[in-house]
């Protein structure tokens, strides 16, 4: 066992560990420039302290230390800096109505390259311009659940972002994402694996999931969630698959047809 | 066409009108009260529009009425109450960041009775302590896309608060949605009708998706997001169904759930 790195307590609000925590909560530019990230809630922090060297520092409010027992334990397996706050600066920290006084600040992980991620006979799903952050965690927790390769992301909202974090459900530590600079070279990178491209569309153009199932060596592409994919990239692709509708509405939310193409895939041996 | 019923102008924020809005809007009680639920955005006030007797009042804004030309040709068709508002006063209604400065006020419909969406060869969803109005709103969505024939709520959060009918994007008037005061008797009803009731739930005892697919003339059960259905729903279900798993995640947003198991039920031609 790994001892802890050093044990603190802080009483004031106005401690600069306590607002350094709340930019990192608030601040898109300060996470990105120091490549930290916030947590919050016992069990999110005790999902992140399996993985090596992803937790800096774990906040444990007095009410939360004595209603979990052994909310040590978890901790001292990391050289983590574990550090007792009072009920009110938990009040201050937290992001949610009703916080369980458990928080941490995590470090991004080094992105893996693409090379790593991709192999011709992997299920990958790629994300253009997914705009709200509770589909993107929503996304991630689901391609986490049924086994999905690896996700792309271009252009889409931060992934760090609590609310894309809270979604998750700690889906963001495990499934294997990379952030494209531009969506028209991954298309192509993709192509010269091997990898078929199939464009998620509304049109009746498109052939339906039943008959045009992705399967193995494929990756699907969703696109934004009021204006779907864009023509330059929808274009390219080596299919065009829509989701059939029986009722009046005339669309999915972006994540509920990313979850049901995402299942198909993952079902598909082909 | 019929005449618009009245044509009014207001300018004060202590207006009655527009405080009733906004107390329809914030207040759950009054809503319930009253029988009237609020919409904003010009797309669902037109969705609404086409149904009789729903909408009872609109609300535009100066800025909206010269934006959106020809707006008063979708609210011609129904004897609804046409209100012009200031900028202002939109900005007192909206319930998001930029308003388009459209409203309505909404007459929540009869509830249709059980026998009447019951037929035995029905594919039904049962949502059972849906608790995120996200989550609920989502669902709606999806089997208003899907083309489910009822859905049944029991002890889920209120279906026409705000957000709820934002995250339906209309559907809420399209899907019949009927309310249950007990689970159990809606069980058993459903039983009488020769419809078989498969409980969505996490157990590795269940069967697999794969291999239990409801189909016609069945209901998927779906619970509550953080402690599913109760054991007193399940135990008395004709199947339990899981959803396959493969990566870490122990479980699937309640939403996305429900949205897989929809598809899979709408596809079985069995």
């Amino acid at each position: 066992m790994k001892p802890i790195q050093k044990e603190i307590t802080i009483t004031g609000k106005d401690n600069p560990v306590v607002r350094h925590y709340r930019k990192l909560r608030d601040q898109k530019k300060i996470r990105q420039d120091e490549k930290l990230f916030v947590i919050e809630g016992l069990r999110i922090v005790r999902d992140a302290l399996q993985y090596p060297y992803l937790v800096k520092q774990v906040f444990v409010t007095e009410t939360a230390w004595v209603r979990h027992a052994g909310i040590m334990d978890f901790a001292l397996r990391e050289p983590v800096q574990m550090i007792h706050i009072t009920d009110n600066i938990g009040e201050l920290m937290t992001d949610t109505e009703h916080t369980q006084g458990v928080f941490a600040v995590c470090r991004v992980p080094e992105p893996k390259s693409v090379p790593e991620l991709l192999s011709p006979d992997g299920k990958y799903l790629v994300l253009c311009q997914i705009q709200d952050p509770g589909n993107l965690g929503m996304i991630l927790r689901t391609c986490d659940a049924l086994g999905v390769d690896a996700v792309f992301t271009t252009g889409c909202c931060e992934r760090y972002s609590p609310k894309v974090i809270r979604a998750t459900m700690g889906s963001v530590f495990r499934v294997p994402v990379a952030d494209m600079p531009n969506a028209l070279n991954l298309l192509t990178t993709l192509r010269e694996c091997g990898i078929r491209s199939y464009a998620a569309v509304l049109s009746d153009k498109a052939k339906s999931l039943k008959e045009c199932r992705p399967g193995c060596g494929c990756a699907v592409w969703i696109g934004n969630e009021g204006n779907g994919l864009p023509e330059s990239i929808s274009n390219n692709c080596e299919y065009h698959v829509r989701i059939p509708m029986q009722g009046g509405a005339e669309s999915l939310n972006a994540a509920m047809a990313a979850g049901i193409l995402t299942w198909e895939m993952m079902n598909c041996q082909e």
